[in-house]
C-alpha cells in the first residue's frame, strides 16, 4: 500500500493558495511563513483529516480549511522547536531552518503568526454548524496548549519526562500525539459518528501519534541525512531520550510493530466497513524511511 | 475621573483562578505563564471588554472568560516582545522579564501556551450563541495575526514602517491598536448593537489604540523607571521611532489631545446615553503616568 498521494496533492495545492495578508510591507513576514509552510512534507496531519472525512462518508474537500490549519499549526511548532533557544537545528525538511534563513526574530513571529492565521482561516473558511466548529477549535486549542503540544515540548527541552517508558510515552503523547489525534478528532466534531466509533477513532488517533514517534526515533538512528532532510543522529547529539536510547533498536522496532497493530485494530473497530486511506496512512507511518 | 477599578478587581480575581493544567511535571511551565500573567497591570484590554458589555446594557460577568483571554493574549505578546531576539528587555511590569526569570526556551513556550490556553478558555467557558462566539474568535485571530499584532511587531523589529507619521501610525495600529480595538469589538459580536453604533464603537476602539501608543511614547521619555516598571528612555536606546522622536514632545502631546478628543467624540456617537466606564478608561489612557 502507498500513501494517499491524491489527498496530499489536494493539500499542497490548497496550501500554496492560502492568503495571509496583501500588505507589501508585511511581505517579509509572510515569505518566512510560506518558506516553512511550503517546504516539501508528507502533510500527515491534513491528510489524516481528509482521510477521516472520507472514512465517515464525506467529501474531503468539506474539511480542507480545517486540514490546512493543522499544517499551519504544525509548521509553527517546527519553527519554534528549531530555534536556537530550543533544539537549535539548522536543517529541516531539507532546507535551512526558518531562523537561519530569516533571523531569529522573524522566525519567532512567523510561528506566532501561523497559529493566529490558522485560527483565522478556520473561522473565515471552514463551513459547518457553528457549535461543531467551536468544538473543533476547542480540540485544536487543547491539543496545542499546556496539556498538549507546548507542554510536551516543555518536558522535552527541560528534560523533565520521568524515567522509564511511561515518561517517554507521556512526553510524546503531548508533544506529537495530541495534534495528530486532534487531526482525526476535530473532523469527527464536524461529522459526528456514533459513540463507540468515536471512542475507537480516539484510540486509533492516539496510537497513531505514539507509532509516529517510535518510528521517528528509529529513523533518527537508521536514516540517512538525505532521506530525513535533516542530520540523522541529532537526538543522540542533543542527549535526548528516545525509544531507541531507552530500549535499544531491536526492542524499539518491536514496540513499533505492536503500536502499528494496535492502531490497525482500533481503526477496524472505528470503521468496520473499511477506511482505506486511513489504513494507508497507518501503514505509511509504520514503514516510512524518512 | 478615576479608573474603573471595580472592573479591574474583578479581572484580577478571575485571572488568579484561571487553571491551565493540573499535571505536576508541567508546573514549571504554568508557573512561568502565571508569573507574567499575574504581574500587576491595569488590565486595560479585559477592563475595556467588561466596560463595553456595560455600555450595551449587559452584566460584565457575562464576558469575563473572553476578557480574561484578552489578557492572556496580551501577556503572550509581552513575553515574546521582550525576548533577546526581539526587544531584549530585562524588566517588565516591575519584574524581571519571563526569559530572565525562567530562561529563553521556557519564555517562548509560555507565550505559545498562553495563546492556546486563551483560545481554549473561550471555547470552554465563554457562553453565548456559537455563531457569535465564532465571530468573536475570528476578531481575536485577525487582531493577532499578520495583519494585526504580530505584523505590527514585525514592522517594529525590522524597522520597516514607512517614514513619516502615517508609517508610525500604521505600525502601532497593527501592533497595539488591533488588539485594543478587538477588546471592544469581540464583545459587540456577542451583544450586537445597531449598525451606526457598531461603526462608532469601531472608530472609538481604533482611536483608543492610537491614543494608548502616543501616550506610551511620551511616557517613555517623561516617566520614571519606578512609575513605568521598566527603564524609561528604552525606545531611544533601541533607536525606535516614536511619536516623540518623530514629532518632538510638544507636538506629541498635541496629538495625544487630539486623539483623546476623537476617541471621546466617537464614544458619544456609539453610546449616546453615556458609557461612564468606557469614558473613564479613555481619560485614564490619556492622563496616565505609567
Amino acid at each position: 500500500m502507498g500513501y494517499p498521494d491524491h489527498l496530499r496533492t489536494q493539500v499542497d495545492i490548497y496550501l500554496a493558495d492560502v492568503q495571509f495578508a496583501h500588505d507589501g510591507d508585511l511581505a517579509g513576514l509572510t515569505e518566512a511563513m510560506r518558506y516553512s509552510l511550503l517546504a516539501p512534507g508528507k502533510r500527515i496531519r491534513p491528510v489524516l483529516a481528509l482521510a477521516t472525512a472520507l472514512a465517515v462518508g464525506h467529501d474531503p474537500r468539506e474539511v480542507m480549511p480545517l486540514a490546512a490549519a493543522l499544517e499551519l499549526i504544525h509548521t509553527y511548532s517546527l519553527i519554534h522547536d528549531d530555534l536556537p533557544a530550543m533544539d537549535d537545528d539548522d536543517l529541516r525538511r531539507g532546507r535551512a531552518t526558518c531562523h537561519v534563513e530569516f533571523g531569529e526574530n522573524v522566525a519567532i513571529l512567523a510561528g506566532d503568526a501561523l497559529y493566529a492565521e490558522a485560527l483565522r482561516h478556520i473561522v473565515v473558511h471552514q463551513g459547518g454548524d457553528p457549535a461543531d466548529l467551536l468544538a473543533a477549535i476547542g480540540r485544536l486549542a487543547a491539543a496545542t496548549g499546556v496539556d498538549g503540544m507546548v507542554g510536551g515540548q516543555y518536558l522535552d527541552v527541560k528534560e523533565l519526562a520521568p524515567a522509564g517508558p511511561d515518561g517517554l510515552r507521556r512526553l510524546h503523547a503531548l508533544k506529537t500525539g495530541r495534534l495528530i489525534a486532534a487531526s482525526v478528532q476535530c473532523v469527527l466534531e464536524l461529522f459526528p459518528a456514533g459513540e463507540p466509533e468515536t471512542i475507537m477513532f480516539g484510540r486509533f488517533a492516539s496510537e497513531l501519534g505514539v507509532l509516529f514517534q517510535i518510528v521517528d526515533d528509529i529513523l533518527d538512528v537508521t536514516g540517512t541525512d538525505a532521506a530525513l532532510g535533516k542530520p540523522s543522529g541529532s537526538d543522540a547529539r542533543h542527549g535526548k531520550r528516545t525509544y531507541v536510547s531507552e530500549h535499544g533498536l531491536e526492542r524499539a522496532r518491536e514496540l513499533a510493530t505492536a503500536s502499528h497493530e494496535a492502531a490497525q485494530a482500533a481503526l477496524h473497530g472505528a470503521a468496520p466497513a473499511g477506511a482505506p486511506e486511513l489504513e494507508q496512512i497507518t501503514d505509511f507511518i509504520y514503514t516510512r524511511t524518512s
